[in-house]
């Protein structure tokens, strides 16, 4: 809007961002920290990135690289429901690194995808989650998987004493989607999997809340955080900050070294911001993947520590046809990185 | 997952995609043709992102830069639910381009927003736009907000004999946003703007649909189709194309030469994909906008013809601190320019 057609009393309001510096930062480039009055935001995530990266993300060679939200726009935030300790609890698992692994591939009927999920809670891994592909196909829809995962974990627990969790990842529709929420909670679900750049940021924690479920937040569609050139979201903000504000209990990245882009700076500051004070939310998860082998353990867990929920996918049955022999052998790798942290 | 784990039945499935043509396209470039199984997808614009640009958005230097979506995948989506056709009706106006604003600044309040909503009316213009960024602030709250411009839209057609449409910006938390439908509707507002990137592809058709209410689809947050480099998603897929098929009968998008990046044939190709055949979807409108002025409906007009939505904010202001002045210029201004279209 052009300046001198707003009225005086909007302008004295100082709705618009307030300059508080601006230092170069290489050849051709600045970092500008503003500052915006917290009034001027409605409640919810989609509110807030339509502030912080709306409109500025159609033009270029403009980044979000930092973000520190005031204690007013926190409590706007419920953030994670279970956070680091309750996830710990739910798992019975209050110490070590946490390990996770992903049913899959897509084409698996709900009868083989239990299977797997069986298989790897026997094996001893803490949480068993569908592929983020798994949504509704044909082949193992929703209901049917989800009630056949859940009864195979069950069993798998009943017969070793684990506390392996089942976790979906609901998708779909609007009304599908609550409807996926309240059938998983029924089978005694306890965590979902989530893509908040897919379904909506402000959508997947209140489903996750009407439900009581933790959640595991994917970064499927989330390019906004690639991190390439001078355009974006800085990942630690997007993939961090944010995804823990709406509710992340767990935030799955690409770890460095693996299939994607991201670099260790950028994972370790993902890492950072899900644990770092933030107002009176939880602290939340990191979950490095992408590519992840056993071989890689010990590294993630130096690079991570304890609070990390280490996911391994494909490279388990690469270890061996049977599930129970790549879950057993991704539990001792992280024991044994689990002893070498002083 | 590893080629050697897929089990022989699902690898005869062929879930992946199919390499279907490789072209070169430039130093260290090339154009990949992909063809993937319906039947892998779920239901929904979240999953069908999940597959067009999901993980894949987190690598470099791939970039989604077309999308023909089977007769199969566009049964799955309604499309406008109003369309070009039906959007004229609403309006009464069959024929010449349409023409829109928004009422701004943030920082006004429900009565001052009001005042320049009838102004607007009064003037002749055809849609009277919440600025995208008046959600529910503390200055201007949803619910007075639009039972207040609605009253004075509705109370200038009553003296002008118009029929000019207030579309307020719908977003926020789930449940909020269902609540603002249902209130708008009650209110008599047939049109809402909404952000899908904001507040999920899979959400804003869902409640329109709810409320046979038409979508304005605004852009913010949408800079995964930005066009920087080797990355993203070309505009049109994004704007046109798959926020027709979630139900956008008005697409915004920044028109070349003006605030933001795109430049002409980007937009062009937008226009083309609200407009082309796509199943048995309704075509949707062009909105092209972003610091347009009264000099440019000219040109634009000459660019995207008569089926587009004008869209001039702040210049009508600049124009005359009277909205129905700008308006009126504004309307003058189109149909001047309608008269030179053979």
């Amino acid at each position: 809007m052009p300046a001198d057609c707003i009225p005086a009393a909007v302008a004295a309001l100082r709705v618009v961002a307030e300059i508080e510096a601006v230092a170069a930062a290489g050849p051709g480039r600045f970092d500008v920290t503003l500052s915006f009055r917290e009034d001027i935001l409605s409640e919810g995530a989609g509110a807030l990135m339509n502030v912080l990266h709306g409109n500025v993300s159609l033009k270029r060679g403009v980044r979000l690289v930092g973000f520190a939200p005031t204690p007013g726009v926190l409590a706007g935030f419920a953030g994670p429901r279970f956070g680091v300790a309750g996830l710990r609890a739910l798992l019975g698992v209050p110490r070590r690194p946490l390990t996770a692994t992903a049913v899959k591939p897509l084409g698996l009927d709900a009868r083989a995808l239990a299977r797997l999920a069986g298989g790897y809670a026997r094996g001893g891994l803490d949480i068993v989650k569908d592929d983020h592909g798994l949504i509704d196909p044909p082949a193992a829809r929703f209901e049917e998987r989800v009630a056949r995962c859940q009864e195979a974990v069950t069993a798998a627990n009943a017969a070793t004493g684990g506390r392996t969790l089942y976790a979906p990842m609901i998708a779909g529709p609007l009304g599908r989607m609550e409807a996926r929420f309240a059938f998983a909670r029924a089978q005694g679900v306890r965590v979902a999997m989530v893509a908040p750049m897919l379904s909506g940021l402000d959508v997947v924690g209140a489903l996750a809340a009407r439900h009581d479920m933790a959640l595991i937040a994917h970064p499927s569609f989330a390019g906004a955080a690639l991190g390439e050139g001078a355009a974006g979201i800085a990942p630690e903000i997007l993939l961090g900050t944010l995804f823990r504000m709406i509710g992340a209990d767990v935030s799955i990245f690409p770890n460095a070294g693996g299939r994607f882009a991201f670099g260790a700076a950028e994972c370790g500051a993902i890492a950072a911001a899900l644990g770092a004070p933030l107002g009176g939310l939880r602290p939340a998860l990191p979950s490095p993947a992408g590519g992840m082998t056993l071989e890689r353990v010990g590294d993630m867990v130096a690079a991570f520590g304890r609070d990390t929920l280490l996911l391994i996918g494909g490279a388990l049955m690469r270890h061996a046809p049977e599930p129970e022999r790549g879950a057993a052998a991704f539990r001792a790798a992280v024991e044994a990185a689990d002893a070498l942290i002083p």
